[in-house]
C-alpha cells in the first residue's frame, strides 16, 4: 500500500475538493463516502469506488482490516493521520473514505409502487432520515424535486446510513409530471387538512409529498395531490418535523399493508 | 431602551457565557432562548425571563416589536448587530435572546399518563425532535436518563420548536424506578423483537423507552419494561433513526387511542 503524507497528492486533493464543495460535487458529479459502513455498502453495490484512501490508525482497525482483505483487488491510498483529518467530513475521523461518482438513475416511465416525493427540504439530517425511514418502509423510488438539499452530500450520507443504497434517488425531479403520471393515490400533508392519514386506505400502492420545513409544500404541487391529510396531533404542539411526519405517515402506510395481507393471507404472515 | 455596545456589559457577558458552555448552563442552571418563537414561548408559560436583550436589527422586526408591545413591562438592553451576532448561538441571528433559569420539574408520585424515558440519547437533533414528536402525540411527561445531551441546550431548544413549554421534561431521571412504579404497561423497541407494535394494545397508559442512537437501550433498562417490540420493516435498510422510532411509536399510540374513542362514542369524534 502506497502511504501518502504530501498535501500535493492528486487523489488528496481531489478527496478534500469534493469533500468540502458543493459546487464541486455538482460539477462533477462525485461525492465522498466516509467511514467503513458507507464504504462497504457501495461496494456491494456498485463495485470498486474511483479512489480508496485509509488512514494510518485507520488499517490498524479490525473492520477495515477485514474489508481490505476481502477485497484484495482494492490497493487503498494510505494517508497520515493528520492528512487523512484534513479530507474526512466528520468530526471524528473514521479511518476510511473513498471518491465515487453519483449514480444517476433513469426516470422510471411507469411507476407503480409507493415512492415519496420531496419538495425543498433543505436540512441535510433530515433529508437524510427521511431516506433512511424511506428505505426502512421498503420505498424504492425517491423524487427530489427543486429547492432540496444534495442527497449525496457527506452530511445526507451520515444521516441515511445505507439507505441510498436500497433505493432509486432521483435528484431534480419534475414532481409535477411525476404525480400525474403515477398508478396510485397520492397525498400531500397539511397541518389544517380534514381528513387524517388515519382514515385513508393505504393498501395500494401512494406517492406521499412533503414539503419544505418552515413553508410546507408549495400551492403549485400540493394542488396536484389527490389527498390532502393531516397527522391528528392531540398535544399543544404546532407541527412536526418533516422527517417525523414522513416516518409516521410511511409506517402508517406499512402498518395498513401487513394487516391487509393478514386478513388476505391469514396462514402467510408477514415476518 | 438601553443600547449597549462594550462586550465588558455584564449582561452580555453572561448571555454568551451559558450560550458557548454546557458545563457553565449546568453549573448556574440557566439557558439562553434564541428568536421571538421561544421567547414568547418561555413569556406566555413562566412569565418575563431574568434579562431580554434584541439587536438593533431586531428591534425593527415586525415580530419582535409588537411582542415588546404587547409586554411594556419588559425593558430590553438593545445590542449593536455586531455584538448580538456574538451571543446569539445560530447562524443567523434571530434579533432577540433571552436568558433564563432552567425549570426544575418535582417527579411526580405517581406517573399515570402516557410518558417517554430516553436513556443515552446523545445528539442534540435527536433530542429536540424527539421533544418535538412527544409534545404533539399529547405527551407531558418526559424522563432523561444517564447519558442524555443537555434537554435545555441551544441546539435542543431549536430542534423542539417550543415543546419544552407544554411538557415537564425530568432530567437525571432514575429511569429504573419510574418503570417500576408506573401505572400501564411499559414498552422498549428491538430490532430483534418477536412482536411488532402494531400487534400491542395501546389503549391504555404507555411508558414508552427509547435509548442511545448507536446502542440502543442498555440490557438493564430494556429488561425492565413489561414489553419488547419490533416496527416492522418491510425495507433493506438495518434500524431507523430513533427520532424517527419515537415518532411512529407515539403515533400509532395516537392513532389507537383515537380508534378505541371512537368506537366507544361514536357520536363525538376527537377533532
Amino acid at each position: 500500500m502506497k502511504k501518502i503524507s504530501s498535501r500535493d497528492n492528486a487523489t488528496f486533493k481531489q478527496l478534500r475538493l469534493v469533500a468540502e464543495s458543493s459546487r464541486e460535487r455538482r460539477k462533477q458529479g462525485r461525492t465522498v463516502l466516509d467511514g467503513i459502513h458507507l464504504v462497504s455498502a457501495w461496494f456491494e453495490r456498485f463495485g470498486p469506488p474511483e479512489a480508496l484512501a485509509v488512514s494510518e490508525s485507520g488499517v490498524r482497525q479490525a473492520e477495515i482490516r477485514d474489508f481490505l482483505a476481502r477485497h484484495p483487488q482494492v490497493d487503498p491510498l494510505v494517508f497520515e493521520d493528520a492528512l487523512f483529518d484534513k479530507v474526512s467530513p466528520v468530526a471524528t475521523p473514521t479511518g476510511i473514505i473513498a471518491l465515487v461518482s453519483i449514480p444517476r438513475e433513469q426516470q422510471p416511465i411507469l411507476i407503480q409502487a409507493s415512492c415519496v416525493l420531496l419538495e425543498a427540504i433543505q436540512d441535510a439530517g433530515n433529508l437524510g432520515s427521511i431516506l433512511r425511514s424511506s428505505a426502512a418502509a421498503g420505498i424504492i423510488d425517491i423524487f427530489l424535486g427543486p429547492g432540496c438539499a444534495q442527497a449525496w452530500s457527506p452530511r445526507v450520507l451520515r444521516a441515511a446510513m445505507g439507505a441510498h443504497f436500497s433505493m432509486r434517488i432521483h435528484e431534480h425531479a419534475p414532481l409535477g409530471q411525476i404525480i400525474g403520471e403515477f398508478d396510485g393515490i397520492s397525498i400531500s400533508t397539511r397541518l389544517d387538512a380534514e381528513r387524517s392519514i388515519f382514515e385513508l386506505d393505504l393498501t395500494g400502492p401512494v406517492a406521499w409529498l412533503f414539503g419544505n420545513e418552515g413553508g410546507g409544500l408549495t400551492g403549485e404541487i400540493s394542488g396536484l395531490a389527490l389527498h390532502v391529510a393531516r397527522i391528528p396531533m392531540p398535544g399543544k404542539a404546532e407541527s412536526l418535523n418533516v422527517a417525523a411526519a414522513t416516518s409516521i405517515c410511511l409506517f402508517e402506510e406499512v402498518r395498513q399493508k401487513l394487516a391487509s395481507r393478514k386478513h388476505d393471507h391469514p396462514a402467510s404472515l408477514p415476518a
